[in-house]
């Protein structure tokens, strides 16, 4: 076996054994397969695709390239995996709604990178708050209040991480299969019994149309459960931000905001979906039941205080629930206002998430810092009636910026038509379930 | 303009303009752009090739990443470029032919790789003969025997160089487009006035089939042209080897016997066409014309003649000319014979090559030594009527290797047949001529 052939049979559209897929990925882990044969090797797949049955070795080999985590809680639980998205909060609302209602979620998350955010990032703009746990202090959290998130453990994946960096630089994310293979090895590894994805469609997504959504959701679910776990996808929309805000500590405000209760409608209607389908994997019921759990667990307080005490746990002031005063404030802020009258027909949501990246809120590149402060709050949201000078959106920002310019750019995101322009609403687009 | 955007520009079957193939090239060359990212492009290009625009900015860009070669000879030069193909010593018959008509032969040339052989792997089988002449030697020579042969200098074409060792391990060798700016970048920056290539097609070549032969034929014709070289290519047959030896001392005396008049019809077609084509290109007169310049050439012995010189002023011993065992004599040889009556109705002519190669006539990696006495030495051809115990061949080598296994081998790559079975001879395909 040779990574020459290998290369060669995939770029014929060949369908690789499990033993040469094996084969790729503990030699380009170990290192005796070079960058230059491996970035070969994905750009063909990006040509020729791999098939289901490819695609669930390659998932499978690269979650066995390091530690497979045995969670041991005693009792189910559940994992959920956004594939990004701009404003998307959700995990901070879902998995306190999930634990209070009796099912565990351990959860593993990750930083953004470009337009989209990642949920450690949000969470370390509470003053205090610890996402490098350690896997003892982790499960520990989790038996204590039924959720903790934090970063990935280093010996997670490591075929990942180094396949990741590599697609990153070579212009081959874009494949469905290694999109796939390296979402759910990081899902299977992590250990969760069961496993919700929400598969963001849209402009701000990578997934751009409802059918490569649906293809990568059918393809993880698939993979997922032909290794025996519990697998779902949800379907939501990402053709505009989810919700009000976009940027960490607003993001966290937000999501509070929720869980007291007061959430914009298309991130509750996402938020109690997704737990609704976590609660129904946990097998807590049929999904309308789940779903009144879920809606109830925020009306009665219950997810809010398994956040206070997730917080807590991991060492971050609890006191940022009742007064977001706590939080990092931005220095700067500036209001963008309507230009024109009629109705907001569209937001260009990839757009908004550059504008909250270059205010600071993400990060351009693998390594650079973050402000926690900084993003945006929208007052106006897609299907809303607005007359010239009625104020979109507020602009928060710390760092030395051009503000000013990036409003301007700011102000081109929305589109404005009749009211008939306005596209009908469609949060929860479908749900895939497995075989 | 970064690498990523250009790979995925090319990912998506875009244009690339001439600056970003320009930036691509010095960037490879120079170091700036790292192998994983350049090989993600070359398998990218294997996937959306290149527009003939495109070919030829790569082309050029290639050609002038190093010394572009002005050869002020004071009379017209042609060089002549094969693709490579198992027996095909036609190199050391045109050039003498072309050279004592009064055409300038300057051929710098390379290594065997593989199944095929090389001119210099040839050559230097003659004792002495050294193929590394500086830059002012070589052009010293050329102008005192109207030829010279010799490996490339240092400095021309570093980006073939380098884009080619790592098409050679990514598995993108075999793209259209990068096959002729390799070929064609190295022929212009070697400066000759003319270029005639000899496009194998068939089982023993890189292109396999007739329609990739003339797309590479069209493509390197019309890039030689558009910048000012007068360009044809002659599509040969590499369906069995050419003529009856196989191997580096055994071509060159199968060269030398040829230019003494006693050649195989095959070889003696496919010579006295390229010298003819070599010598129209020159603009020595009609195409019927060049012909008879050639066939005269050999018949008057003047060809030999420039042989001769040419062997001597490279230092070699010229007395092999007239004593082949001046040569390397191998030190084992195991006889082949037919196992059937019947008529041949095929070679194949890849496993030829390789069986050639196996006995140390070839290298297997780029830096394995040769052997100069291996090789194989056809008693029948395709279309010879033989009985079984008739001898076929005579297998030659000074190495240990395992000489029966490969002589049985080696009996597998004759087919048999009726006389009705056997394929037309068609030793020269097609010729194809500038716009």
């Amino acid at each position: 076996m040779t990574m020459y052939e290998i290369i060669t049979q995939k770029k014929r559209n060949a369908e690789l054994s499990t033993d040469e897929i094996n084969w790729v990925v503990a030699g380009y882990t170990a290192g005796s397969i070079p960058d230059h044969q491996m970035s070969a090797f994905l750009m063909a797949v990006c040509f020729s695709s791999l098939s289901d049955r490819e695609t669930a070795d390659l998932t499978m080999a690269m979650a066995h390239s390091g530690e497979m985590i045995h969670l041991d809680l005693g009792g189910y639980s559940v994992d959920k995996h956004s594939t990004g998205g701009v404003g998307d909060k959700t995990t901070l609302i879902v998995s306190p709604i999930v634990a209070s209602c009796g099912v565990y979620v351990p959860k593993m998350s990750g930083r953004g990178l470009g337009h989209t955010g990642g949920t450690i990032d949000k969470l370390e703009s509470i003053p205090g708050l610890n996402t490098s746990l350690s896997f003892e202090k982790f499960i520990e959290n989790v038996r204590s209040a039924g959720l903790a998130v934090s970063c990935q453990t280093g010996d997670l994946v490591p075929a990942d991480k180094k396949i990741y960096a590599l697609r990153n630089v070579t212009a081959t994310v874009d494949s469905i299969p290694l999109i796939c293979s390296s979402i759910m090895s990081k899902k299977i590894a992590s250990g969760a019994d069961g496993i919700v994805l929400d598969v963001k469609v849209g402009d701000g997504a990578f997934m751009k149309d409802i059918a490569d959504a649906e293809k990568l959701a059918r393809l993880m679910v698939n993979v997922g459960e032909s290794v025996g776990r519990k697998c779902s996808a949800v379907i939501t929309d990402m053709s505009k931000p989810l919700g009000r805000a976009v940027g960490n500590s607003l993001e966290v405000i937000e999501a509070i905001e929720a869980l007291k209760g007061n959430s914009a409608k298309d991130l509750y209607e996402v938020s109690v979906k997704l737990a609704a389908e976590m609660l129904y994997t946990a097998g807590k019921g049929s999904a309308e039941y789940c779903r009144g759990l879920a809606e109830n667990a925020v009306s009665s307080g219950a997810a809010l205080e398994r956040l206070r005490k997730m917080i807590e746990l991991q060492g971050g002031n609890a006191g940022v629930i009742d007064d977001y005063s706590l939080f990092p404030q931005a220095k700067r802020k500036k209001e963008v206002f309507a230009a024109e009258d009629g109705h907001i027909c569209g937001i260009s949501c990839e757009k908004a998430g550059l504008v909250s990246m270059k205010l600071g809120a993400g990060r351009i590149s693998k390594d650079a810092a973050i402000d926690p402060s900084a993003g945006i709050v929208f007052d106006k949201t897609v299907g809303d009636r607005v007359k010239k000078g009625d104020r979109l959106a507020v602009l928060y920002t710390s760092s030395e910026c051009d503000i000013d310019g990036i409003a301007d750019e700011f102000a081109d995101i929305f589109h404005y038509g009749e009211k008939s322009d306005v596209p009908e609403e469609k949060n929860v687009i479908k749900i895939i379930k497995g075989y």
